[in-house]
């Protein structure tokens, strides 16, 4: 590779509501330099701002000032830099190139992705950032149908058929874990817990999945098995976690009017991919992985090749 | 009825996790006097303490410093005043009679009623105060079979055969409503709520019982609801009590093992009666309502003269 390649085309960004990833790109798709930090939408929000986080980050690389930049997720919601709207599926991902919106005010070229949308009444919902992944994934993917699962604190579940995103659904799944954890009865029962029980998180996954409607029974058991049988701290919070990813998934894949029997996509990285791959394990369900990090930097690079025809 | 019978025989205390309430009464059962607070267990253990409470309340109505006093509820959890351990079910709820702890080092007596415990290693359970309301009940009710349903920050599903208690399932609703409705993403949808949209309740109950595995991602829907079509904030907070109280009601009569075809018998109090009663129709689930605080208090009366012999 010529050192005129190791110049940077632009930045991508994935900005979530708790997490900022940056890297800058050379025309041909290689990877410059990366940035990493918690400066999600909620801190850039309430504090100093998106475009002052944003040039921290680029300045830190040494980027120049007329650097395009793409970005992905939270900052193009209502409550975010500058709202982006919503692709209503069924929908190509293909289809968020056309929705980008360019940041108002900015001397740089800085452009924000739409997120999907689900606009049937009876299951409306929403996505930002993850139809990025999709983006980016589709390729090694090839066309569907896929159901594929993107683990998070909103979790999303998407059905595709051909190259085509014909709906999706959310789980709170991460956020329960989290409200629970801290507010709830069960914190006393999670105090010092320090890893996880695998086998109790296995256990957990198939009673929620066989009993789906026992959920909020499965979570006081909990503390009741606390209080009974003494269970230590790092069971009560597998059980709490296998429970909630249990649930996710029988609602997702088991329970519904299409029940999907076919390998499930997984597009996750880290911690959190080893225990839904765990979890679908326990279960018996086939299932492959897709690198989620990977995703949305090819999904943002591929949205920036074809905005400023790289 | 004379003088002599408004003298009071003893003092009945319900003391919850966040609420206390005490009643004087005769040796005829009459009530002379009565106190409600918001001095729960939670405060009891943090603030002041238990006896200093208590006799506050004493005082405030002109108890003698020798009245009895019998007490159920969360002052008997490990946490509490004196620990009352637990009667394990199946039993008859009379047996909680025999497990009265006297605590110690106080002048007056003071009996604090154990709690139940289901200690099936595959649906471990406890209760602390709804054994002393259908203790209470139990009399209306008479023998069973009955499936009570006993609503609250955790509410209490409860299976009777014959005077027996067989077994019992605890469903941590109200909780959920709590850390879901100030912690989570949802509280942005309900803020400034001021009640409940009724038709959104009922639709939201509806659906949880239709598909309960698709729980969390209903909640989520809350969100989406309100980003793509403007829920109000009274829709938005109706639907995560329906959706909840919907998942209880599948779970606990539903889709178990043991489907419930009967009438359920609600015990319950208040607003959150009418919830509940709104919850069965919109089901098409027969019901009847016992008054929940009439059958705390007719339990610890049933207690106080089996304990003292009045």
């Amino acid at each position: 590779m010529s050192m005129t390649d190791r110049r940077p085309a632009f930045a991508a960004v994935d900005w979530g509501t708790s997490s900022f990833r940056l890297w800058l790109i050379a025309a041909d798709g290689t990877v410059i330099g990366e940035r990493r930090s918690q400066e999600g939408m909620a801190v850039a929000s309430a504090a100093c701002g998106f475009p002052k986080i944003l040039k921290s980050h680029l300045q830190a690389l040494g980027a120049a000032d007329d650097l395009p930049v793409i970005i992905c997720g939270m900052a193009g919601a209502r409550q975010g830099w500058t709202e982006a709207g919503y692709v209503t599926v069924p929908a190509l991902p293909e289809a968020i190139l056309e929705g980008a919106v360019r940041v108002p005010g900015e001397g740089r070229d800085i452009r924000i992705l739409p997120g999907l949308a689900n606009r049937d009444p009876a299951h409306p919902d929403v996505m930002r950032g993850e139809e990025t992944q999709l983006l980016g994934a589709l390729e090694a993917l090839g066309p569907g149908p896929h159901l594929a699962c993107m683990p998070g604190t909103h979790s999303k579940w998407v059905e595709m058929e051909g190259a085509s995103v014909q709906r999706f659904s959310t789980y709170m799944t991460g956020e329960l874990f989290d409200v629970i954890a801290k507010h709830s009865l069960l914190s006393h029962s999670l105090a010092g817990a320090e890893g996880m029980d695998m086998a109790a998180f296995r256990t957990a996954v198939m009673k929620a999945v066989a009993e789906p409607a026992r959920a909020s029974n499965l979570l006081f058991a909990i503390r009741a098995g606390q209080l009974l049988e003494g269970a230590p701290a790092d069971v009560s919070r597998a059980r709490l976690s296998g429970t909630l990813i249990g649930l996710e998934i029988a609602g997702a894949s088991g329970a519904s009017d299409r029940p999907w029997n076919g390998t499930i996509t997984l597009i996750v990285s880290g911690r959190l991919g080893d225990l839904y791959a765990a979890a679908l394990e326990a279960l018996n369900r086939p299932f492959r992985i897709a690198d989620a990090d990977e995703a949305v930097r090819v999904g943002l690079v591929r949205a920036a090749r074809a905005i400023w025809s790289l």
